[in-house]
């Protein structure tokens, strides 16, 4: 048994209170000071209120025992931990950084669950938990952050769905310490040593998730907004994703079969996730980008902003002769879109080989 | 403008008529034995009757100008004929090969559609070009088979949907020829000497096809027939179906990126695609093979031949120690499902690493 503190009360941090308490861990849900409300919810009701829409019978409690703090109790939270797990999205990642991690003792494992990438001024890629212990460094401090990556929607783990992750991270003992905690029979992790390339494969996946989401809205501009799914075109689109998505962890030094596949499958649950695929889909009707994102009434997609940095990363190692753009058709015609205002036109004949 | 005759005037052999004679081709649709009914009704409304289904509002009929030919009139129909398109189903493979590769001139080009492998007794997997060449050797005819792959549904061809195929076949000038009378602005071809490799993948993805759909069978057993569907646990399969396909395309010396990606796209398509779906569905909920394959009303579906052989074969080599079967858990599963009888339960963490 361990003793298992999750920073973040989001959907993804607080889904996975779930296997961290039915294996008889002993869990603390720290709410980010933006989560003040949803703690509040989950002391009165033991239940979560953002699962509530994915539910309509009734969102499952919370395991017994689970215990709730605001983020002024962190330390009360923290006391005796076993390990740390960060559940906050990507817009939080300063934040951790600067207010979560500093705090927490060196020796204190942590394992975050936030996907994405940041790009560098050089076209580099860089994993969070890089970024991270990057910046621990400069202050003097010394630490490894593990990461969760693969597909995994968090509603679905509430419902004990069959769900394969892999946690990463430099030290594989630290990693067998954390699935012997973590790992249920629905919840199923794989273990690597490769944090660039599970981080990269899971990031990876974003811009080409809303490119498969274009063509279901094209489909639907031609043959009407309630016609059937149409799969050839997104089958088309799923191709030429995964073989740009190998050419990046190639690029990355993570070109192997693992990463690849941990990458597939969390490409393919992310077509059918919320509102990256509804942003695809609006695009493909015909929507402007600026109409698209005037539909999510002002939320930023996290997953926009990671597929704009990898394609700002690879057209700066195009234009240092590094790479050839030509190789990413799919990906820079997302970035068009994304960041040129540019209408969809997917360049079909560009994925041919 | 080429003129070209397509034999077999099933689903897909017909479709491809939709591109070929749209481009300026003269197209002759011949159909097999089987196909009679078809043609006589192909012939008087110009519309394919098998596509009604897909086509609630009315089938699209034919490009003008395509002609219909009974089996008998087959000479008729190759008369000037540029190439011949190979349409017939798995089922058809022995009596193409026997009653029409060895009419026609072995100078001229022949492209298949059929889709699938053959196992040897040594646990080799064979193209159906590769069978045919090698029968037809053995009656002293020298001639090349080339084919097409890829994720296409024949009614989305129908619909003008975009679609990305690949033809493959060992010289590249006939190929290039190929492409240049059936490519469109919504059928796309990439060329591949691989033929073994191209084969290879669209065949390989069947069983894992079927494999994804047994979580959505689960999942509706656990939540309920009109559940909505879950995500996580058919990508967990997905990422490990990629991970076997491509064990199985090195197996075959065939192990590129572009092989698996466009095996990966197959298998993306397979999963939505009819009754592979539907059975894997059936076994999910828990019904056994016997009762799956009974609600097809004794439909053999060849995706489920298939899947048997690639078992087939992988069992043969694992018994020989030229492989490990451990790495093969979700086929060895679905083997276990089809050809031995037993109930479905997924070896989730064996898909770990």
């Amino acid at each position: 048994m361990a003793k298992i503190a999750i920073v973040g009360a989001g959907m993804m941090g607080s889904a996975l209170a779930f296997p961290a308490r039915e294996n008889g861990n002993e869990v603390a849900l720290v709410g980010t000071p933006l989560d003040r409300e949803i703690i509040d919810e989950c002391r009165r009701s033991n239940t979560h209120p953002k699962f509530a829409k994915h539910f309509p019978g009734g969102v499952p409690p919370f395991p017994e025992g689970v215990r709730f703090f605001q983020f002024e109790e962190l330390d009360a939270a923290l006391e005796g931990a076993d390990f740390v797990i960060g559940g906050v999205s990507s817009f939080g990642v300063d934040w951790f950084g600067e207010e979560v991690l500093p705090r927490l003792p060196a020796a204190l494992p942590v394992l975050s669950v936030t996907k994405g990438l940041l790009d560098t001024p050089e076209g580099g890629l860089l994993s969070y938990p890089a970024v991270w212990e990057d910046r621990l460094a400069k202050k003097g401090i010394a630490r490894e952050i593990c990461a969760i990556g693969g597909p995994c929607t968090s509603y679905e783990l509430v419902a004990h769905d069959q769900t394969e992750v892999a946690f990463c991270g430099k030290n594989m003992d630290t990693l067998r310490m954390l699935k012997a905690a973590m790992a249920t029979d629905y919840y199923h992790i794989s273990l690597s040593s490769d944090v660039t390339g599970i981080e990269s494969a899971v990031a990876l996946k974003n811009g080409y998730a809303l490119g498969i989401a274009l063509t279901i809205g094209l489909n639907q501009k031609a043959f009407g907004a309630d016609s059937p799914l149409h799969f050839n075109s997104q089958a088309a689109v799923f191709g030429q994703a995964v073989k740009e998505m190998a050419r990046l962890l190639q690029l990355q030094g993570a070109g192997t079969l693992e990463n690849l596949c941990v990458g597939a499958g969390d490409l393919y649950v992310t077509v059918y996730g919320g509102r990256t695929r509804l942003v695809g889909i609006l695009l493909g009707r015909g929507l402007s980008i600026e109409e698209a994102k005037a539909e999510l009434k002002g939320v930023t997609l996290e997953s926009l902003v990671v597929a704009e940095r990898v394609a700002r990363a690879v057209k700066t190692l195009a234009a240092a002769g590094r790479l050839d753009a030509g190789d990413f058709p799919l990906l820079m015609h997302i970035d068009e879109i994304l960041t040129g205002g540019k209408p969809v036109a997917i360049p079909w004949e560009s994925f041919t080989f």
